[in-house]
């Protein structure tokens, strides 16, 4: 007798520590015990090149990395899933090939307009447009709720989705041939799966920020690095990636209670009123600073020794 | 070859309108086609008593309707999945038996503490406990998100989960025996699958919210529906649900499109100062308002004559 | 020469107590000074029945009062005038007739979906329904942006335009006849000049507000009552009226400065949170404890006379 | 040596268990050691009548429990001592005397108007009535902001200050004879100390908040239950204050996990959207949940014994 | 007979489509027939050198184009008839002459505090002053809440009111000689019709805003574009006149539709959380996503043609 | 006999101007009269080298002016003192010695996970962790509440609580040889008195702030600028002081009402919707507006002589 709940071949050995659910009827059941988890998705390919780091790859290059429906919400997935997996610490996101990030949504297959037979508007917004834009909003959002930080490596073509996607995480750094667009003016449209919310909370300059948005204009690496966008240039897509993972290796050496802390708590404050992200802090920290890996790390910082921080 | 993205058993007949994704690699699919849905759950059962109008009942009558963990998800699910079906156009939420609407949750089977081999408490926060309750917080979520009016039946004891999924809910009308209490405190821990955060919206007096929720205490129907906690009262069970059906029922003669934008747009307003709730409204209804419901329905008041509005 | 600008005959002499802008080019200008202001509309009576009282009564009875788009646009040009009216302390709005304060919006003569026209629904969306939903909200929104507490007199019909009006006024009162209804389901619409945003601020229950919204059922006096729609019911129209005006007269009666910072102070604090509430509230006494009406009100109080209180 | 950091007589054994600040130059301290506080304030009385349970006396009855500006700023010190005071879990306010709780400010001694040397109306406004006003909301929010539920037992007079007080508390309850009012329009301000930041918080109709606050008129137990600003009416000053205590004791024997999680989430919620609220929740809870206070209190349901939960 | 209401010479002929409100008593009536509107102000040219560009030139050179209080009201009207002239789709913003944008608000001409008569501070705060200020903030306020995007051309002197005014347009640009201040400190007050509220939303750095606010100081354009309050520089103010009559017309090629929403979903954003964003944009795009200018976009995007996009 | 209120040696000279509280039973006092205020802190050095500029040294050097407890506890009371003290018109912080502005938290004397003997991890978060941060994050929070505008100077070694401290602080300059980080995960916690509450605020690009917080790697004074966090650099620790100085100096010759004003309606803003901003700024500035300092900088500005503005 197999379990379906937690995908183990018997109902005796559970891979979820407190399962056993089938038999009785379901228990809470707070944590999967660490088993590797696997990742495979059709437009995606994940890696562990480092310990401790997750690259996730947009593989479709044939079409410069352009999205379809599928795609978006397979993304939301692959950074839900390495929410819970302990053995990832930090994520990079890039795309494969040497000419794009993304092209941006795969307009020829997309269906912006719903389908023909609804003629109602008002149907035709809330049952089918609404939904759909949600559901790719939530996807993307996933990169933002996530506790891990993710950093995107711009290259080559990075429009429009590009745009929506990265700004969702944590750090952007490009190559000095990126070339970015906040394109979906061009396509008739305001941007809606995340750029016009997230720009004005992640770059300083609302007249740039407005410039941008509004003539669809393709700016480069410099401009990008000036106002704030990316926080890093690289020759090129290998040493972007190199940096990257670098970083990415960096972060997931720290404690990841407190790494994972802080994004949660820049995330809250951007969004709320100094008083407001003080007072979260004082409901969070008071939980996390019981950790044990304080007395490691300042054990670590007394004697000049590099801890080693357990998975989270 | 069968389509597995759209559940068709040809790739050549979707059941999906637009897809077909499978073959061409990913179309924006936004809508099903019209086909009844089946609602297959453990503990509930989904039925279509009335035109328009879903019961959903919490099945367990065994163990008082008590909630286990999938028991929530579960719930979740449903309220997510009749939110898209269009057959659905109001929810009547009702527990099977005559003891109890629900007792809450089933401690019996609870480890509300989370494993014992995570012994640094950060960790167990992080990484157990928060994702736990942000999960089950998501699912009671999913009656207030749906634009579906959903109506709660509460009956018998009603206590802790009672409470917490009731006030995601729309409307609540309860029995003459109905026994409410905010039960959280007496098993050592704030409510925090939602009563303490929305208890403050649903009723005016904060002196008895805060009364009921300290002191955990068991509350009847006549102070209930004082508080304006419940909006009804009726004698019995049976006639709580009569009553319950035929207010889903009226509700759902009305124009699916009045009546999800006006739940949409008091969940909003709810939460947002009035200058923002305009400006929401200002959004939503100038493309709601070119619904071909709103000349039909005017007809019928100038020629008393009742409209039939189309499914959503 | 006479100057436009102020209204008066001679540019010697000029209404506005700063004036001579048509001669100087443009001096800031403050305050008219005091004049009887006019007020001359179409379906609307405006008198000073006593002293500071303004009476507004929507005067259309041969159609039970019902609003045209220019009668919306008028009552929230007489708030804005009576607002900076300094012989108006308190205002009570009223419906001509014994039927209805009024029946609502005219359905027969508005035009709820825009221009026939405009067959693009975004354009139809952007340039012409937004803006004319806004022109009416902002119209509503006047007697609540008034400094000048506004009573509001329910009886007979009042349907829809009665609940958005009133619900944006201070107070309302109500004779026992009244059938009250939040009417736009009815039409196919959500509201969206003012009652969703407003009613979950102005009662308790949403469980309540949620049933009268989404079936446009009519209640009456007692259910009004009951939940903290109205604050008193009246035998009929004559004696509330009565008891209104009682009501207008003794808060005209009371310091201005003292009304007036009340209204504003409670207006802000229901949308923002108590520590914003307190901070405004630190912002603007400290400008308006120093008025002379505090020494005046004091020494009355201890020498048990009543104080006159200036005009604002 | 003394040492006048935590008030022990020697420096060798001190009152608060890390301290030694004084000899090693400022340890980070967390916790007094528990021994009984001493409360000694001219116009107050604090007693602890029952296990677990302060009660705070207004103690000026010959001036009807008026408060002068000394008596606000000891007010708070007082809820921000209880605040931290491990022996007490509920606090009782009450007002000494049978003719009132308080008759509010004593604007004999106030100075409401400001110092008449500084003449300059923006100097007064911003370095003395300002920063007093702060001072004085400060204190009244220290009942707010402390864990420990507060319940005032309103009897008699209980104007102004009594309004802006007790609504900064959690329970209001009354005896038959009270006379509220919200006096502050009678002596020519807008109340602000807190009765209009929080009266729209704690009732439901807004219509009856502005009643009261526009005309200071007088309204007794009734009124106030019905309108929800008191949860209970009892008959007379006695029986109130034994109904206060018996609920105290109730709360008291509660696990303080529970109940100061409760306090603080509700006061959280009121303030900030649904979504806000389970977001600071799930900050919150996951610490909390791993008190000790769970297990005692699910064994103690199961066994129908009950638990004795450790201080706080 | 003419029609007061429309603007038209006979009721027969009506300007606007679906006037006759004279005749009728009051028909919704929702957007003007294509009329070229006509601008006529003192101090102001507007015209419309390029196909849907118009632009507003403060002129009033002999006094640095200064503001009275009329320049005030009247840019605000500018502003607003613009943002229903369909003929309009961007809108550039200059100051006649070579030596200032403008030079500020002319003191010389203003009366700061209020009328000599009124001496009751509090009278003169809440009937005085604060209406004033609301008026002058209104008129500002017309920039940002128009759908048109605008952009500043700042040159010369652009002192106070230069700041209050670009900082609520969208983009803004500058010349080499440019003379940029937040004077108002200097003339003893806060700013307080923009300038404070807005540069914290448009600039990134807040060490740097409140310098400038604190001393008043002047700074140039090498600065200013550094800071990110302009988005570029031009050598002078010809070459900045037509670099951004460049970008207008740029912008005024593309869809209204994706544009005017691009602007409104940006503005919303900045003042509410990502959250709140992505739900107003998910209440906004599904109306707009139905527009024509997608299919044209794309069509014109695949066959890389221009398309001509319909007025809004 | 000695007055303990206000520190006089009889009671019939009083130090605070409306004293006589021990003898009449507590009036409400405004504002003390004007006496040289004394500081006297075991860590800090303050001392007034111009007029109306107060310096505020951490004075620790032999610790790298590492803060223990007592020292940020210490350094919220200074900022607390000074905003009350008319003679202080601004404020300069540095740290004493030429190695570091301050190296953190001083980790050695530091208990961060509380006491040993509470082993309950729910009490320890509720009673010990949570009150201790938040009495550290007020007395951080003190430089920000006061209306005085505050310049850090920044230099050598400035970690951790460096920038938690001037964050909070209005201005940041620092030296070339700085060395800045967020060093807070470094020792395994996420930095909880103010910098991630706050850097999201006075910064302008997330990217780089995130960077800088996961990585809590050391960054210098180019970067600091580039991003906007400070505002200016200077050669050396010497220039840095007396440039802080000069700008404070500036600061303190123009009008105190103007400029404490544009400090609070600053700090309101960027915490606020620009709709918000606006409606605090109509409630504050018709206050301050009727400042005798208008006339005076009007004059000033008319006659180019140099206005003297009294003390607030």
């Amino acid at each position: 007798m197999s379990c379906d709940r937690c995908i183990s071949n018997t109902s005796n050995r559970h891979t979820y520590a407190f399962c056993g659910a089938d038999l009785h009827g379901g228990l809470l059941i707070f944590k999967p015990a660490n088993m590797p988890q696997t990742y495979s998705y059709d437009a995606y390919t994940v890696s562990f090149p480092k310990d401790g780091v997750a690259v996730v790859e947009i593989n479709r290059p044939e079409a410069l990395n352009a999205f379809t429906e599928t795609m978006i919400v397979d993304i939301g997935r692959i950074f839900e899933q390495l929410s819970t997996d302990s053995d990832c610490r930090a994520i990079v996101l890039t795309g494969a090939g040497d000419k794009a990030f993304t092209a941006g949504l795969d307009i020829k297959k997309a269906n912006l307009a719903g389908s023909a037979e609804v003629v109602d508007p008002a149907r035709k917004m809330i049952s089918e447009l609404r939904p759909m834009l949600m559901k790719l909003q939530n996807a993307v959002t996933q990169a933002e709720k996530s506790l891990k930080p993710v950093i995107t490596v711009l290259h080559g073509y990075s429009f429009g989705m590009a745009i929506d996607l990265s700004t969702a995480t944590d750090i952007r750094v490009c190559t000095e041939d990126v070339k970015l667009s906040v394109k979906e003016v061009d396509i008739g449209l305001a941007a809606d799966v995340g750029s016009l919310s997230r720009l004005v909370k992640v770059v300083g300059s609302m007249s740039w920020v407005k410039d941008i948005c509004f003539t669809a204009r393709v700016f480069g690496a410099e401009e990008a690095l000036k106002q704030g966008l990316v926080s890093a240039i690289y020759k090129n897509k290998k040493d972007a990636l190199e940096g990257a993972l670098r970083l990415a290796e960096l972060i997931a050496s720290k404690s990841p209670v407190a790494v994972q802390g802080s994004k949660e708590l820049l995330n809250y404050s951007v969004d709320h009123s100094v008083e407001d992200g003080l007072r979260y802090t004082a409901a969070w920290n008071p939980g996390a600073l019981q950790t044990t890996d304080i007395p490691l790390a300042v054990q670590g910082s007394l004697t000049r020794t590099k801890p080693r921080f357990e998975k989270l």
